[in-house]
């Protein structure tokens, strides 16, 4: 297959690679070129357009960081709005706001090409080993169109509608448990800790019981260990996501107050100068509530 | 071996049930005598009084709803403090706080008797099955010789330390991180629910993927049932755990913020008339919230 | 003087009479013409673009619901930007964010014009009569040219220094001081009246004492004859507010918890179908998680 | 009049000075009889028992620091209950808790007293001066025979009622809004200082405007003084207070969420050493938060 990527970050690079690797005939566009000039060795042909993309290929994959970006993308003379043919589809994969994907939804519509929004669970290292879990809503005959592409850049697939926004949901739903559980971490490791218990003994008894799943085991131990560094996911991207989690709550009248708590630890964070850790520096913050640091 | 047991509420009688089946000679001593009386069918002697226990055995465990109960059945006249032979170890398996367990080992060890905390993770029908993961704290000979018991009742025993008050703590802060996932999916329920997607969808997702553990799986489920009675856990029970919880936040100088979140709806189900029915309720407090219900 | 004024809600038209009855030659632009043709009886002239604006004076004062009104009307082919003169002055007495007004304000320089950025505290009925009190930003030789419409507008001008974006951050930090105290009034009100005690007779002790002022006389009121219609300050609007606060804590770093409260609040107002009622309607949705309502 | 006082702490020294200074016959009692004796000058009596209180006069007043003290002092042997004559009146004017008060009004009608609660709004300067306001909850028979004393106290007195429990709550509540506007002044001036802007500029704005009242005033301006020593009220006593208020809400069914902030602002300053200092340092917390100290 003919395809194209935007976006070569933490997480596109490696969706290049095994997309290239698969055999597929991919050409890849990002903003900053030097980045992607590192594929080339992998058989992947770098373009200096996005209007390079919808010469190459009906298939066009985006992997960016927020709506800001998959806005310039999008939009405007040379954006993908423009450059993909009838018929083309957009998948956008990265984590974006509702009123963003039913803005670019309804564009892509009114533009004759389809919208697939198919955000994805994993952090890099899953990336790069094809084992994300990919959310994927849109018409079923274009998800039907991208599925090997799916199948090798993720291990399961779940079909959450035809509304690209309901993909859009799930993954903001999904990273907000996520957070809401790292922040919960943290806190009570700094109560066991506070009360002389070692943190790695409650994160046995969480991670053998209740809570035995990724999100605990992977979260415990990258604050066990104070693996804050290299980012998974930073302390800005991870700010990025509660508001439009946030954001995704006002629209529909739904308060989150235990978001509110978490978007507090990574502003303060931030005001720590850790924003370009991982988000689970939000353990730190609270930390430092404590008098722990 | 010869047991006592105080106590014999949601929990109790299984365990009563389990240690007799097993074929120890077990006295129980329920406040409200009628309650215990059902066991005698199942060759368990019901005592008049703690005084009676003490004299029957040298284990007693303890299974009660609150730090009130425990002291109101350890300290004064007829109590366990004053019952107890000397040696004798009292086994206080419900949920409680940290100065209420570090007093009452004071206490015990001034009589010359040993004080074991040891907690239990798991709901009614875990106790029934002898499912139940205990978390032991105290003296390592005094847990020896209460094993026996604690391999009839649970699957697992976590040894936590010499000090009652670390299993304590470790349980509290597990059932705070609990608290702390129930209002999160409570949260995250209501957010796809009015952006038009199913919550059993967002389930599946989270139970399949970093949250695929019994936490989830269970209130989740619970949740989308909506099958808050009978009670597994109760709100006015989880409001007595998170008071517990901020009480060993405020005694060592940790902030617990995302608890006073579900602190707040537990309040408001109660408010609400909801006090009786499964703490899961406070995902309807946040319906509620979101004008859902 | 000759002077421009665009927007002509709840705050303009007050502005816009007292304005023309000081004898200034006073046009007015308003997206929504119909509005503004009430204040033609009034000797306001009323114009169908800001070109015409730009024409007619030098001085343009602009009090817009946000900062979507802001830009609309500042910049694109008929905005303010290209319609004011050289050295023309815009007066922005909206309540607007930070980034915004630091934007608007580089834009302005740019066009060789000067941007003064002068919310205002006050509700409607205080714009009729004069009684505003205007938080003036920007050069002092451009505030030095407002300030006869400033003396017709307030009781009381505070020069906050010579960036606009100051007096942005002073309107927004005293709004949300109010909100705060709107949001603690509600919650007190609930707790003396659950407990059987009247509310009323709590704020008479608070407004009598430690809080005799302005903001607790108000909204104690409006809270007890629940006079939340006509708005004097919508819930949507409210809303808008604490994101452009909690928008200009996260850009410097600064969380504020206590607006997370309110904000949910309001959220939850607007899920009850109360979002266009007075933005103390948060005390409402108090009473309701308390069981009250 | 014949009075008797319990509790010679940083309210209580005062208290003792203006009655005996009005003429009154005052027989003291402290825990710790060295801080009374310094009253002996005053021609104040010390006395070495509650007992001796009782035999010395039939109106007992109590300023005690929490709940645990005014049981001690009343309960017991040696207790008011005890030691008041029949139709005795015990006056408690500390701060406590709605079923602290409740129980002990029972007690003492039980034993043919009478409990007068009159909490009081003041810092210990204008105890010194007789500026404190008393909110006096009793029976008004009782309440006349203690005006004297009141109004050698305070400057008003609010009568809320015929039962003691209602002065508790408008006390509670009135401290509440007022740990709420302490909250909130801390992180309004976090948020301008870390926008460039003097927070006296905008402490300025708030107490000449709609802020124009004591509790802004003398918190706005401790905070910008950092007078946190010698402590007007303490950090661990804000604590206790906050801790009765969420009490009071959870006997009735009230959530009250802005007061868990503060709570955990104090919290964190206990766990950065500051327990002692002023309960304004939540306000150094919330800078801690933003990075500011």
């Amino acid at each position: 297959m003919k395809v194209g990527l935007i976006g070569i970050g933490g997480m596109g690079q490696h969706m290049a690679r095994r997309i290239s690797d698969a055999g597929h005939d991919l050409a890849v566009y990002n903003r900053t070129n030097s980045k992607a000039q590192a594929l080339t060795a992998a058989n992947v042909k770098v373009v200096d357009s996005i209007s390079d993309l919808g010469r190459h290929a009906s298939i066009v994959l985006s992997m960016l960081a927020d709506d800001v970006a998959l806005a310039a993308v999008s939009k405007g003379g040379g954006g993908l709005l423009a450059s993909l043919p009838p018929g083309g589809i957009h998948v956008a994969m990265g984590t974006h706001g509702v009123a963003a994907i039913r803005e670019l939804d309804q564009l892509h519509r009114a533009a004759g090409q389809v919208l697939i929004a198919a955000p994805v669970i994993g952090r890099p290292d899953m990336a790069a080993g094809g084992q994300l879990v990919i959310l994927g809503g849109g018409l079923p005959e274009a998800i039907e169109r991208c599925r090997p592409l799916f199948s090798v850049l993720g291990r399961h697939l779940f079909e959450v509608g035809t509304e690209p926004v309901a993909a859009s949901v799930i993954k903001l739903a999904n990273n907000y448990v996520l957070g809401c559980a790292i922040e919960t971490i943290g806190e009570a490791f700094s109560l066991v800790r506070k009360h002389g218990v070692e943190a790695s003994l409650l994160n046995q008894v969480l991670t053998e019981i209740l809570f035995a799943a990724p999100a605990y085991k992977t979260y415990g131990q990258i604050i066990l260990d104070r693996t804050f560094e290299p980012a998974g996911h930073k302390v800005v991207i991870g700010l990025k996501d509660i508001n439009l989690m946030l954001a995704a709550g006002e629209a529909v009248g739904v308060p989150l107050p235990s978001g509110n708590v978490w978007r507090d630890r990574l502003i303060g964070a931030i005001a720590h100068g850790d924003g370009q850790r991982d988000w689970a520096m939000m353990a730190i913050e609270q930390a430092r509530a404590s008098g722990l640091e």
